[in-house]
């Protein structure tokens, strides 16, 4: 998505050789006009796949996802990374590690929100390890459905998850993949 | 706004005198096209007052906000519930005392987003006891920008927060308001 390419070049920040600061519109501050861009560009994506639910995780995921949903005329659900007072049985619980955070979370997602005839894009903002998808991917078959595939705003190309989810059949669409942030310069593939 | 006190009472669950949850459409599952709805009646509300920015806090928040964002062509910001790797200095900070999850939270927002010819509009998910609302107009006046009011989806009227708020002359718009949780049933004020 060559808009999103230039915003990451002319805004984001190379920060170390693994992070990448998108701030001013993805990760603090959305630009709200842009975001539906970025959701119809999934939906594009998407469209012949019949998808029932969209699946993110809190808090990134969520802009790009319900711009999604609201392209393809579904519903979102978005994982909450732990347990709240108002969200208590009934969960499908996966695990999963944030290198970033450098710590443990696990994911829920309840019961009532994903069902056997559904079939469930995933959306999510970063895509490093894979491990955030991994856990969604885990939830989804968990609950018997079906998963469709996944579409990352922004994957790291210079880390395996997205290669090796890609190895293993998974259908992944990264609008953009950054190939390096070495020197505290951001080269895009 | 009618639609808003319909999904309540049809879809909502008082599951304690003071939590209701709204799992279906606000907090968990978000229905797209609807909260689309709700950030035009917010931007309708403050059609005449040049916003210029919103504001709201991960994770619930940030749906309404964006569609209101969307709707008004202005950026709209999630204060960080804590600081990350990518969000490390130069921030405004305030403490939110959470009295659903019984825990002190710091909220932070970039410097690099505020500015002082900034006019605010805070839009959150829920408003209780006022305690998120206060932080971020605590947030508003650290960067001496301009705070407009408050855009609340869902007020608990019978907690004091929005009510006080009001008092002190804060422009406040609920979308709908509780009257009462009490006896396991959801009364609109």
């Amino acid at each position: 998505m060559e808009e999103l390419k230039e915003k990451i070049l002319l805004e984001g920040e190379a920060i170390s050789s693994t992070v990448l600061k998108v701030d001013s519109f993805l990760n603090h501050q959305i630009d709200p006009g842009f975001m539906k861009r970025v959701g119809e560009q999934f939906a594009a994506r998407s469209k012949n796949e019949q998808i029932t639910k969209i699946l993110t995780i809190e808090s990134s995921g969520i802009s790009p996802a319900v711009m999604t949903g609201l392209a393809l005329n579904v519903p979102v659900i978005f994982a909450r990374k732990r347990k709240s007072l108002t969200l208590k049985d009934d969960l499908y619980i996966a695990k999963v590690y944030s290198y970033t955070k450098q710590e443990m979370n696990e994911i829920a997602i309840s019961h009532h929100f994903l069902q056997k005839d559904d079939r469930v894009l995933l959306i999510d903002d970063f895509l490093a390890h894979g491990q955030a998808l991994r856990g969604l991917i885990d939830i989804v078959q968990q609950a018997d459905a079906t998963f469709v595939g996944a579409g990352i705003v922004i994957e790291k190309g210079f880390q395996s998850g997205g290669d090796q989810l890609r190895s293993e059949g998974i259908n992944v669409e990264s609008l953009a993949i950054i190939e390096s942030l070495a020197d505290g310069k951001i080269r895009l593939r």
